[in-house]
């Protein structure tokens, strides 16, 4: 095996630039590494958040991309929990397994490799990417923008093979974070309320994790109403249009329900629909969930009484699964049926028209698109 | 039995105005409703708060008064939980068991009787308080202020005849709030650490509840030291002063705790204490628990990534405690010497020196008066 392996791959040169696809050199797997071919990747508001360069730890150049899939090429020394030739989905988010949070069982933000993968490198403090012998820095630990990447092998989650991988890339991001944030860090029950501000590939996911849960009613929000008709195909019993109501949306929802929902989230990132979606929970038990990342330096509000009257306020990183120990049990019930993934594929391109996919999502016109290899 | 009894009471007449001790009319209990000959009150922040002008909720002329004990006197027509002889501590959030919020078994938020009491009127729409036929409005639902005063049945805790009603009248607010916002809103687990702002009666009741749950570390913050040596004795086991550092308390207590606290409560009413409170919680599990209560108008605030990255922020009434089913075994914890109530007590006083009491709170110098009749 030489030393490197020739990729295709989309870099970001710097911020609010196209991505340009060029070959790149991908360094053989270290110890505890794995090299993957990705075999299809989604495309994320995060990685348009990065590459526009409001994000304040986007780093370049790069190679972005973090909803991937695809199989082992390679493993480096000591490589146990995966074989070459395993389908896998790339985590930005680890499971180390050792580390006071995993030991904790109270959260997935695995800290093992967190401060590695914030500077855009591997855990050893080195880069597997480069062009023409210039460092190219990983992004999110997972860089599914290239043909074949690198990651730590706590970051991966072996899934099953029968999986198609153009699909279920989707589960490396937008759909898990959404529907976890119902079923696992809500933990929706059967006939709750719930509230879903934001109906892009992230607020679809929750409508369906809501269904999944046996939700009573499901509110969806947005005011993009062409959203609204495949939200209503997944589960959306509601949609509101807060353009049509001259009131706060939260006291909309609050007059609709009787007092409030039991559970609302947030998925846009937006600050004001953050208060709004706390403000229109039930007084006594209502919680509220932010799902959507606000920009830098922008704070959330309200009057301590929301809380002292019994509201809770609380956030969710990639839905509060585990990947490693949860993600291949979500594959599973995918394959059994229970939700499907090409109802968020609205478009698939090869690599070399990445862009426009980021043209598509700024427009408004697609929920996903999957880049395939 | 007469239309209406007389009773010594301390009436605010108005905001900003030292309590006009006066003898008052108090009407015989209607259906539903009870009469208390109270024996000791507490003098609590929140009475303050609304003497003061600042309680935008504040009606007047009013009987203050919201931590009290004594006896059933008489009853009203279709009284069954409660017969005269019985002892009772008054409840500003009663327990109906049959409303919506009662039912969910979610909250001790029951709204029962909370228009009218919020207008300061009998769930009738009335007063039962008159001076020289002049209507007096209740407070709270409560009024321990006055030597009799009438509750309505489901605002009445029975307790055990052998608890000395001038102490178990401190559970009627304070020490049932910082307790209970620690072992059941919270329900801090054995060996968690927590972080206590504010070491008044509640911080302090706080610094009790957390000793019961088995805390392993207690941190009281205050910038007043001299509550320092009572708090050690109630179980804090670290003492800051935010004065004697040059950085934010939050990244000092994060510093201090490996990451942070796995809870915190705000037992001050401070916005900016609240903010505090949240950050120095541990990322991906920390819970802090506003217990104090902030002026008219003013809000809190944060950065999201701290909700999203696993912090959660609620808020506590009455420390979550449901009055009638549940604080009876608080007293009978008390009677087997959980804890002590003494140490809260400062100074007692009779109802003529009751202002002593604010200007005692004002000055900082005690911790509870206790208001004898």
């Amino acid at each position: 095996m030489s030393e490197f392996i020739k990729s295709k791959a989309a870099i970001a040169w710097g911020p609010n630039q196209p991505l340009s696809i060029e070959e790149v050199d991908v360094m053989m797997p270290k110890k505890g590494e794995v090299l993957v071919k990705i075999t299809a990747t989604g495309v994320c508001h995060t990685d348009a958040f990065t590459l526009s360069g409001e994000d304040p730890e986007g780093i370049f150049p790069a190679i972005l991309g973090h909803e991937g899939a695809g199989v082992v090429e390679a493993i480096g020394e000591g490589v146990t929990s995966v074989a070459v030739g395993d389908h896998v989905i790339p985590l930005y988010t680890a499971e180390c397994g050792e580390c006071k949070m995993c030991l904790s069982g109270k959260t997935n933000l695995c800290s093992a490799v967190r401060e590695t993968q914030g500077k855009g490198l591997m855990p050893d403090g080195t880069t597997r990417f480069y062009k023409d012998g210039q460092p190219i820095y990983h992004y999110m630990g997972t860089s599914t923008f290239s043909e074949y990447t690198v990651l730590p092998e706590i970051s991966l989650a072996k899934v099953s093979k029968d999986a198609p991988l153009e699909e279920i890339c989707l589960l490396g991001c937008g759909v898990t974070t959404g529907m976890g944030a119902v079923t696992k860090t809500a933990n929706v029950q059967k006939g709750d309320t719930v509230a879903i501000f934001g109906l892009g590939g992230i607020g679809l996911s929750a409508i369906i994790g809501a269904r999944m849960a046996g939700a009573g009613r499901i509110i969806g929000i947005d005011i993009n109403t062409s959203k609204f008709s495949l939200a209503t195909k997944l589960g959306a019993t509601d949609l509101i249009n807060p353009k049509d109501y001259d009131k706060p949306i939260q006291q909309v929802i609050v007059e609709l329900t009787d007092g409030g929902v039991d559970y609302s989230f947030e998925c846009i990132g937006n600050v004001d629909v953050m208060r709004a979606a706390l403000e229109c929970c039930h007084k006594g038990w209502g919680e509220s969930v932010i799902i959507g990342v606000a920009g830098a330096g922008q704070e959330i509000s309200t009057r301590p009484f929301q809380l002292v009257t019994g509201r809770v306020w609380r956030g969710t990183a990639f839905g509060g699964v585990k990947g490693r120990s949860e993600l291949p049990e979500i594959v599973e019930r995918y394959m059994q049926g229970e939700f499907a993934l090409d109802d968020f594929i609205t478009h698939t391109m090869k690599l070399e028209d990445i862009n426009d996919a980021f043209d598509l999502m700024h427009e408004g016109k697609s929920i996903r698109s999957v880049v395939h290899y």
